[in-house]
């Protein structure tokens, strides 16, 4: 699905707060942070073209390696006249300051050490980094899940600097996906490889992070789907699992499978570190109430929901798109039908596109819409 | 919730097959096996009034500790009249030969290397405990999850000996069943106190064993009734996760309370071995197809599928229903409405009640219903 042919025109590291330490909402300093970006097209002479997509769990500052869609025929997302931008999340490993960095103040890797970061951190840091490329307005802030936290907590916290605001797939965690969160951090700090976060790069914890994803691949994907792909067939590679009790069903094995490839290209305390943001997006965070945090919103916002999703499940977006509505910002809900579950938003990227297309088309609502919606309300 | 005081007239261990060996489908033979059960109320002359209750994963010989509500007010297992049995399964840890058990050919524990055991060993080894107390035919058979496929595993295996059947939240698991099933055995390898499953009993692999009940947990409960129970509080037992990576959420401290109080009980080689014949539960199973196999029932079924259960989707049940009517049996399918996801069997068995009274009072269906049904099929 990658189209290996799209690389950004600028990928580079951009240091946080001048090299110096940088603060975060815990009261916790990193000593130095730095955040690794990806740049596709060029910024224009007005630098309002920018459109920033934020990546979720696993992504990259990357983008058209993760969600090369975007990109396609018929894309939202033409280079010719915008500039994409991705930036690796704070406790990531894809080239951001995280577990895996070096801590200068002990010369060793924070590992488990490193602390809790929010979806708030991870925000102001890019803010940080946009500001830096001269830009005062984004034309849109993306993002599917994590990623679509991300793009909320923009609207909320840099009103101004945000004409439009696009969130699939993403409303603060509800209790099932707290839980299978904090089942997978378990699955990894069972492993005895995981060593209390202080593994070595070339032995880290492997089989708990291959559990943790399969347990996150469940949540990803819909019952319906695994039906539909993998019924009760035994595993391709053979074996009987009614009489052997070492063989497998076909799904047990796409589970080891996805695990596999994952822990190749993962590190676990990041792992552990993102879904703890994860767990933490709420809404009212930093302010006094949700709805004081809502009604600071001046960005044109959609939501989508996807029908088999039971990780955010559609009900729980709806039900965000009314609090923000109903806190006097222009925002809309859509519900993509799919089977997918909550993966859709990558896994059916088409469906995604056309919603992409309006909120960066759009731009943000203008004053006299707004004070409308303002006195409808009132 | 449990009643005490109910304790059963009888319990005892029947030896499987006169004390020799008891071969299973897979081929292999356990040099011994026994079953524990217990036995409530007492079983009249014609000896027609038996009622055989199949417990599910984790359950017990003992009913009335697992289901207490059946004996309640208004119950539909009234002792006075009926004689109700419970049976531990083969591979379970509640007194039943199971991995736990001494192989008396090498002397030690069997643990991992206890053999693959299906529903249908299960169902046979208690058929010949039933047939050695007299019954000729069950008034009816009952469960819920593995204990529902037991019951239409007997009313398939032993047509003319099952009067009812009753399975509330069971089907073959589908795909995400088999996934979910897959990771907590996963999780049981993953901890090093497993020791390939040649652990001490002092020394269980409890960690690994809790983490597969949080994910079970998970599954047995439904998104909406965790929203209601827990939503996005932090733990009761303190702590802010939001600025400290070992604090968490309400659900969290939940799933390790259930954790450790399931650890306590249960035996980690019995859970991969139930959790087995659980995914091998396939209704074709012994026989041409699975049409033949569903045409040989003659018992009276009601299947019943509960609204919010994810594990055992409500559609699977209800396909698995119209399969056994179109096989001409006399099948009836009732959907719970429920928040409490599968569990709901045991969570709101007020809810069940009457679905067992129902079973119980009607007998199976005579011939004449049967060949009327034949004739509408033909």
């Amino acid at each position: 699905m990658k189209i290996a042919s799209l690389e950004p025109l600028r990928e580079g590291d951009f240091a946080l707060n001048g090299g110096r330490a940088f603060a975060l909402e815990s009261g916790v300093e990193l000593a130095t942070a730095s955040l690794h970006y990806a740049i596709y097209g060029t910024l224009n002479e007005q630098r309002d073209n920018a459109i920033l997509v934020c990546h979720a769990l696993t992504g990259s500052a990357r983008v058209a390696d993760w969600w090369p869609d975007l990109f396609r025929d018929g894309h939202p997302l033409d280079l010719k006249t915008h500039c994409v931008i991705g930036i690796n999340i704070l406790g990531s490993c894809y080239g951001s300051t995280g577990p895996s960095s070096i801590d200068p103040w002990t010369g060793r890797s924070y590992g488990a050490d490193f602390p809790v970061v929010s979806i708030r951190d991870i925000v102001r840091a890019q803010a940080e980094l946009i500001e830096s490329l001269g830009i005062t307005q984004l034309r849109a802030v993306l993002g599917g899940s994590i990623g679509g936290m991300q793009a909320l907590q923009w609207a909320i916290d840099y009103p101004e600097r945000v004409a439009g605001c696009f969130a699939v797939g993403a409303a603060p965690l509800p209790a099932m996906g707290l839980a299978l969160n904090h089942l997978q951090r378990d699955a990894i700090r069972l492993d005895p490889a995981w060593k209390g976060g202080d593994y070595a790069a070339s032995e880290p914890p492997k089989r708990g992070l291959a559990l943790a994803r399969g347990i996150a691949t469940c949540s990803y994907k819909s019952p319906a789907l695994f039906d539909e792909r993998f019924a009760r067939k035994p595993d391709r590679a053979g074996g009987d699992p009614r009489t052997d009790a070492e063989s497998k069903y076909d799904v047990a094995g796409y589970l080891e499978y996805q695990g596999r490839i994952f822990t190749d290209r993962f590190d676990a305390n990041s792992y552990l570190t993102i879904t703890r943001a994860m767990d933490n997006f709420d809404l009212a965070h930093g302010y006094v109430s949700e709805k004081i945090a809502l009604e600071r919103i001046q960005a044109r916002v959609l939501l989508a929901g996807i029908s088999s999703d039971w990780l955010f499940p559609p009900e729980d977006v709806r039900g965000l798109a009314e609090k923000i509505q109903d806190a006097g910002a222009v925002c809309n809900y859509i519900e993509i039908h799919s089977t997918h579950g909550h993966d859709a938003f990558l896994a059916e990227a088409a469906n995604v596109r056309p919603l992409i297309e309006y909120i960066v088309r759009s731009g943000a609502p203008t004053p006299a819409v707004r004070s409308e919606r303002a006195a409808v309300l009132a």
